[in-house]
């Protein structure tokens, strides 16, 4: 085990700020504070903040950092739900935002290359300008990065069709403890030289390095969307109604559903396009040219009768928002019923999604808790509402043996406590039920590869 | 380095005769020497074959070989290019064809669960049967293996629009020396728990450890596929004509580029649907449902005029299939040029294919040899054939040296030298040109963590 740096001492401040002049190095306890947290419910204050505008900044700091022992929390905007970017030890947290060029963005490779920090709904919009298109659609994406998003394989509404962020990477920049600058892959859309590290670092966490430049696939952007919100009298009939689209060889783009929790925390506030009579639904949208969508939509809707849907709305653009509000609303208007949500991020195999909502809602009834299901059912992610009031001990307790009992339900099925949020800190205790023995140790083992002395957001529990 | 066994011992045939009894292993010259090459030029004989039946024998087999530092060599059809399956230090080849089972192929949650022999066109056939569509489709697909396209991360005719074999791969089972059964992934089509070690098995050459068992992803079978053979007057047009393609919206299934030497040499032959006019040509491919195949193949063709096409035929079904038939005259038809052929597989950001091509016919000349270029234009992957004569002493030296230059120039346009076949014994000696001395080292450290003793494929250069 690695003996961390105890403290900051005079000589690392010296250091530090000597390397990040002025605001590039944030010391005191309120301008550390906004780095102690993320979008989860941990905490945990860094010692130092510091912000590289240049990759010799990087490099500098991560061989200081290795010869220092020193903890080091790559992070962006701090979007993500398990504290993946909390500083759990104390160190140095490295924050990539001032990173954040669109290098370019070109129609004829394409390709995209851009600095870490970038918003990766930026991104998106200077493709857009040139009728390119970078698929991978987390829900943060106005507000994540492309740094970020690469970091955690950020899934998404659109995975169904195009896959999650890792399938899109073609190069990575990256810096390692030490200060090495590793260049792995670059702007061809295939190379099978050497091992793919690039697709080990998408996903990893900032556990082997920080991105300093990174380099994306692109393809044509699709010209026409339209979207399909369709309710259900039961959850069975809603996933009848899905495998009857892709049985009638329909890949939308995405393909979300709800069950009847959720439906009703959203009437609690607003009236939404479905039947009142629904109790689960399912909001696809299919892309491509606009005659290509006609079809396919034409072809959806037929595929969908053999379920029995209790109403059907279409649009495009303006319409198709409005449904897409109703898919939006959920994360709000989930709070009507309870004040406090754990929300899981299970995915199971495809054809188990059914099954495992139906043990999710037998799991909340066995702990007097209300449990509410929505996502990706298109690749089984599901996310997990578990309803409770912080205030009330019992609760607490009981939302806690909830979220275990539905993890050992999605690892039963086959499936995975998480399908795009990661393990963190808040799943770090139950990494070891879902990975075996073998593979932890392979794991620790490539890690230590690029980190010998582990000095790369340690305390995650991997 | 590792000290490898110098031969193989009484002790060592007792062991495996007992293991693989009958016909399970081979050890006469007469049976060796059909695994001793592969499609390469390369050859080296082994000192024993195996045919594992069950992953339990090959736990076994890889618990001694690493006790004993054998080499392993993991094996199925070899029709690898570049030697990768080829014994070269010695030692046992692996043959996998005989854990050849599809154990699944599930309409509900989209995966295919086989053993690594199993033939991807059989696959392939046993989804399309359920209208379930695997996608990668190398040239090879009628013969090659599962397991030998997921180690060599296969690329083919249809990575432009659905990727390469490495983004189908949810689940791998494979047995590490030392005989450790390693599980990693499985039927999720979203999971972000730990490191992506599956992804990083996938391309791996056989340098990991040994597949077992594979769990592939599928999307519905497109129902509807139309192709388009274009003969333009120079290749410049024809890649102006791509870039129009594209800039339409149009993502093709497939998109091929054929210059004027391979149109010319196809010529010698055959009648060829393209214009005698042609000295370029593409060959698209777009799938999907009927009227979005109708409207995109409409969209495409109207987009090519700007690049002035010298012909247009567009076909389905049988129609199609003799457009594609000059696509497949290509590697028989180059013979008539030149007895012997370099076949290389640069690949280059797509904007530079055009620029890439014009170098590669300038190498020809500078080195007096006749160089033709075709392949996966929308991917940048381009095969270059270098035709020479083997039986004259200056062509073969002339033909290494213009094969060195193509490596250069795909590297200097910001390539690699290798986008789907590898590098193996026949590049071995160039990866280091496109590989820095800090990524070898990385890839050298990871093999270690799973193969300490460097058993698994040696002498392969990385």
């Amino acid at each position: 085990m690695t003996k961390y740096a105890a403290a900051l001492t005079k000589a690392h401040t010296d250091f530090l700020t000597d390397l990040f002049p002025g605001d590039g190095c944030l010391l005191s306890p309120e301008e550390l504070a906004v780095f102690s947290i993320d979008a989860s419910q941990e905490q945990a204050m860094p010692w130092a903040v510091v912000r590289p505008e240049t990759r010799e900044q990087v490099q500098a700091v991560l061989a200081w950092a290795d010869r220092e022992r020193m903890p080091i929390y790559g992070r962006a905007r701090g979007t993500g739900r398990v504290g993946n970017a909390v500083p759990s030890l104390g160190g140095v947290v490295v924050s990539m935002l001032r990173m954040n060029r669109i290098i370019d963005v070109n129609a004829s490779d394409f390709v995209a290359v851009a600095q870490p920090g970038v918003v990766t709904a930026d991104l998106q919009a200077a493709c857009a300008a040139k009728h390119l298109f970078y698929p991978p659609d987390p829900a943060s994406v106005k507000m994540s990065t492309l740094g970020g998003n690469i970091a955690t394989c950020a899934g998404g509404l659109k995975a169904v069709k195009y896959g999650v962020t890792r399938d899109w990477v073609l190069g990575i920049e990256a810096v390692l403890p030490g200060g090495t600058l590793l260049r792995m892959g670059g702007r061809s859309h295939k190379d099978v030289v050497g091992l793919d590290l690039k697709r080990l670092f998408a996903g990893s966490n900032g556990t082997l390095g920080l991105f300093t430049e990174l380099t994306v696939k692109l393809i044509p952007l699709p010209e026409a969307a339209t979207s399909v919100l369709v309710g259900f009298a039961d959850m069975t009939s809603s996933m009848d109604g899905a495998k009857a689209v892709f049985q009638a060889g329909v890949l939308p783009a995405a393909c979300e559903f709800m069950d009847g929790p959720t439906l009703q925390a959203i009437r609690m506030g607003d009236t939404i396009p479905v039947a009142n009579s629904a109790q689960a639904a399912l909001l696809f949208m299919v892309d491509g040219t606009p005659e290509g969508v006609d079809a396919e939509v034409g072809r959806l809707v037929a595929a969908l009768q053999s379920a029995n849907p209790v109403s059907v709305d279409v649009g495009s653009g303006a319409e198709a928002e409005a449904l897409w509000d109703v898919r939006r609303s959920i994360s709000p208007a989930s709070f009507r019923l309870k004040p406090d949500k754990m929300a899981e991020d299970i995915a199971v195999p495809r054809g188990q999604v059914g099954v495992a909502v139906a043990a999710a809602h037998d799991i909340g009834r066995e702990h007097g808790l209300q449990v509410l299901c929505f996502g990706h059912l298109g690749d089984g992610n599901i996310h997990v509402g578990i309803m409770f009031d912080r205030s009330i001990p019992s609760e607490v307790e009981r939302a806690h043996a909830a979220k275990v009992a539905v993890f050992h339900m999605a690892l039963k099925l086959g499936g995975t406590i998480s399908g795009e949020h990661g393990t963190g800190l808040t799943k770090a205790s139950f990494v070891h039920e879902q990975l075996t023995e073998e593979e932890r140790q392979m794991m620790a083992g490539v890690r230590r590869v690029f980190d010998p002395h582990g000095i790369m957001n340690p305390g995650k529990g991997l």
